[in-house]
């Protein structure tokens, strides 16, 4: 059966291209996206699927159910874009203005919609329920998952999937992380106030310039001292700006950083501790401080059971030599918030090509991705599916 | 002689003031006098000195021969103004946008050339030379003093002295210090250069912003290790700047500080710490560096016994009540490149007068003070004088 | 066939103590063991054993070959005592003052002679060669694992096992650790070389006390910023002394440390980073210093396979609840070098008992375990090693 | 006048010489002197002065009642020794073991005996009344001053003078001081209470070490940032020592130091700024501290006026070329409690001479000095005490 169903998908290759060229000519920027959701509900609404739009806002939810009983599985897209200039040179280049699918969620969408097709075409013989969410807002705090799970997309759910495509992982691999895949990401603001006064009385002021660098350094201490060693985090403090003329103190220094941790544990020691230190430091200094902790996604967890599923899948589907074990990234996916609610996993395909430039990092502006990668997902996606709903009998 | 004399300045108060209200509507910026060199050269040559022009550059020298032999004394008073919009509401208020004498230079030059006209009325009893000093450029380094030393305008001159009206201190009030008087007042500035990266992959980074940061601390410790504890010195960190997303470790930290110190050999020991410490710093953390110390005046070396002879004539004149005793001021005075050369004594004449609203600071947009300052200062200056070119014999 | 010979381990019980506890009674401190090899050369002998003494120094090695042909398995039990004083109150306490068998090694010698003796009795029915490697100097660097291997004790062993007694796990668990399960310990040293002079005159001085400090905080910047935060590493300065009176300031501080890492590029980043920050921190203050960092054993490595058959077989014979999955330790095992040479696992067993009191920590006066635990290790050693000598054909 | 007593002094150098070697030979140490008192007290009385022991402890008080109506002024001379070991190899070198006159105190006491036995034979001719203050316990807090103050040994006085001899400047020399002659010199200990742990394990400690090494650093910015930099300030940090083990984390880091003041306001400053960022730099670490200030002799502010008369007696005695004018001194002398409650100046006198090895500095033990200082210091006694009482009728 997946056989019939990955000869399908390539066979609607040409369609998942354009649908995704089309995204990446008129990319929306995230929480403003609204033809994207409208192209999306009405390519669903065409398959015959059961379409909710304006989930959580600007969310779509397509759910196809098969024929038979079973389980409830999900699949998940995201489909905004960033506020970054495209400096490619091809034919599908953006035609708005300051914003591009720069991170390749134009991809995912064509990709699962395409899923979606296949799999709506065998309707009568799956046992379960598929349901496809097409989230809005995931480059953007507060993001589009947390009000589309409020606003019920996961009811019923069981388990649910997500992919990403990556230019930094050759195209035709699939990449897996058991357990911890990704951080939490938050950031946090510190101001020093101090009372500035001239450079030559120091004993007249309270110099929060001293006391922010000083604060810098005692953060330092977080990682090296207060963390468990058998955890990771990172602390960086990115920004110190204080003052600008060399004579003068000035009356407050502003410090901006970012803090990453998998467990939530680590994460409030963490936040608890720069706000101990941010006061005892200005304290120390008669200083004065406000401090600001933004709490963005929390880490993704990746359960060792469903990645094995996709790990299986993906070998049968392409090999051993296609699969790559990776370390967890050091920044946050929203796709957590999901996997807080209920078990899943998420994966990467690869879209690099040095054929086609596609080598340039996620987020810069002459990003790209070979479009072949719209066959890993759907394929891995329509697999696994199988398998999951066949309690793994439906194998590659 | 002295009382007749200060008669006759009293005498010309309107004339003082007229001139010292021209100058204030008319401000030139320091190295833009243009008008205010040829206003002063006019008026001294009225009065049949000879005048020198274009001395150094833009300044302005008149000699007045005495009829018998002596010494030679100069008077310096300084001209230029700066570069500040005027917000007083007076009638002789600022006609030039962007530019104000905010800190007093105007009173220097129209109470030197009262000083001027009255001795040149006696030129034949003056037993000696006076050179009248009318400096361009006080404001900004490198400053109008240096090149007129250059030029010869100190050249024969035994002693030199110069005042200052100070709207901190009440009019009528003559402030004297003996010793140091002034500060070095330098500036630096160093750039710490790292290398940036994304803020969860410190590992990968040379991160400049701790390593900024720690330099600041470690400066700390010249004035509270390395200085002896019986010279004053000031080193302030005015600015420190570095990046500006929470999240991306950025590539270099700008710092700038100031250095206030009296005796040179406390300046070269502050001016070469901070570069071994800016080194060793940047060494630990495998971060480069740029290091720039720019040197403005020295400090002002008041002569003891020429202070002395102020203090005595100022309270002659004035009473003991009007004298104060001053603290050295941590700011420079290039008046000090005179005292390099020659012996010499500057002073304070108090401009303060709540009354007229003269209780803003020097260099603020509603500075002024009480023009009464002009015969205080023009007193001081001519007993000071006679009693110098007649080795004291003659007293007020 | 496992069954068989478990009740043989049973039966031989009386004798495994009575071993570990005149072990106990008679402890010898690392590089000093003159009489306990003697006697453990005498009972492997007597098992018809071919024998080695003075392996490296003081080990010995126990050869059985069995009577089939196939692969060579080693298992090693370390033999040595701490120089501490026993303070519990038992019949078999320590006889020698100042010395005890205060981490276990005793049971571990004693749990191995009792598996030679069992194995040797159906020695013609084993595939394969067992080697008995019984260590001396576990507890002190450089250790006698290093000499042991250098004189040939894992010539033609193509795995080696090991285990230790944890007072701190409940006596019938065994606890396994796939990966990394102990850290390198290393320890540095750091001499800041100042100049004294007294309290007073810090600027004819140059101030170690105050650099050494600043070193101090220098070295956080390694975990923070250095290390990979996906890498788990600590560095704990645990000691700084540096002068006595208040009034005078020091010719030198002293700095010293412990360093754990998992993997050697790590190792070697911290090493490198302690001594670039140590000399820039002392070029700053202008101090000089020493630097000497001083490797112990490497981290351990437990090969995946290897550990889930002992934790399969631990399953097999004491069933789920008393297998425990453990975090790494933060500290060094000698063991390691062996897994340096070959593929190995090192697994943990439990002796803690508190009706018997035995709930002291490892190195405390008062440590005791279970002596039941004598069991726990000899069945799980038998059982592996049958399962690993049969390719997993014989299960217990 | 003057030259007769003088001429008298010299005649009696002998014995002064001989008092002073007496009590060289048979040192006491700080508030354990018995004899010395006795031998000072006999000879007062037998000059016939009104004599009181025991003032204040230790202390005693000869007066000297002129046969003329006048002021009343002081002379005080301090007699205790130091716990040093004797090295010099002189004639007179302490006889008694562990106990040595290193500071010069005898001298000290020998002149002024002179002076007193010298005066009383003129008493008639004198107008107003001397007191000889002989102190006790010069060199060990809480010291002699304040209890004779308390005792009434300044009841009555109206000036008091004192005088010091320095090997460290030339014998025949005198040197003065106008205004801040000493600092106060106290001392503080500060103990960082954490909670130790295994330095594998930092997360479940509190570390002090990395506290208290903060604390150091933190304590440098009270000199650079937050003192007058116009006041002079010394804060060291003369000893840290916490920990011995490299790898343990230690309960507690105990910090000891000094702090040179002038002024009080700065010395409260200092004070209380420790104790601030003690509290801030625990609070910040999670903590607590002990902090304990010890306040030794107030700085000794030498009254111009009266410094200006030794200056110009000594000018007068010795010629201009023998006068000195020295830097205030780092340390504390209790002389300065006198100068609290009574105009006073103290002033120093030669005792170096590289022929008889006197060059060693004061409380080495080989120190000496040469005993023409006595005669120095008793012919700067006389003719001040009788300039003082005549308003400077009398000269020398």
């Amino acid at each position: 059966m997946i056989d019939q169903l990955i000869a399908k998908l390539e066979g609607i290759y040409p369609e998942m291209v354009a649908f995704r060229r089309d995204l990446h000519m008129y990319p929306e920027i995230s929480f403003q996206e609204e033809m994207t959701p409208k192209k999306i509900s009405r390519y669903l609404k065409e398959l015959g699927l059961d379409v909710r739009t304006e989930v959580g806002g600007r969310g779509v939810v397509g759910v196809l159910k098969g024929g038979k009983p079973g389980k409830t599985i999900a699949l998940r897209a995201d489909f905004d874009a960033l506020p970054i200039q495209d400096e490619k040179e091809v034919e599908y280049k953006s035609r708005i203005p300051g914003a591009m699918h720069a991170c390749g969620h134009d991809l995912h969408t064509a990709a699962l919609l395409g899923v979606a097709k296949v799999l709506s075409e065998v309707k009568e013989d799956i046992s379960g329920t598929v349901v496809f969410i097409h989230q809005f807002a995931e480059e953007l705090t507060p993001g589009g998952a947390r009000p589309m799970i409020e606003d019920g997309c996961l009811d019923g759910v069981d388990v649910i999937y997500g992919a990403h495509v990556m230019s930094t992982i050759p195209v035709g691999t699939v990449g897996v992380c058991e357990g911890y895949a990704s951080t939490a990401a938050d950031e946090f603001e510190i101001v020093v106030k101090g009372k500035g006064g001239h450079g030559s009385e120091p004993h007249l002021t309270v110099d929060p310039l001293v006391a922010g660098c000083q604060l810098v350094l005692n953060l330092q201490q977080i990682v090296s001292r207060r963390v468990d060693p058998l955890k990771s985090a990172v602390l960086t403090v990115g920004a110190i700006n204080c003052g600008s003329a060399p004579n003068v103190i000035p009356d407050a220094a502003v410090i901006k950083g970012t803090v990453r941790t998998f467990d939530e544990e680590t994460r409030t020691l963490i936040e608890e501790a720069i706000g101990q230190i941010a006061k005892s430091t200005c304290d120390g200094a008669g200083a004065s401080y406000d401090y600001k902790y933004d709490r963005d996604a929390p880490s993704m967890w990746n359960d060792p059971a469903e990645t094995k599923r996709i790990e299986e899948v993906a070998i049968s589907l392409f090999g051993e030599e296609q699969l790559e074990r990776i370390s967890p990234m050091m920044g946050s996916e929203d796709f957590a918030y999901y996997q807080k609610e209920i078990t899943g996993t998420y994966f990467f395909v690869g879209g690099g090509n040095p054929a086609i430039k596609a080598t340039f990092p996620h987020h810069h502006p002459k990003f790209d991705v070979d479009e072949e990668a719209l066959l890993t997902i759907g394929k891995v996606f329509i697999a696994s599916v199988l398998n999951y709903l066949s309690d793994g009998r439906i194998r590659p």
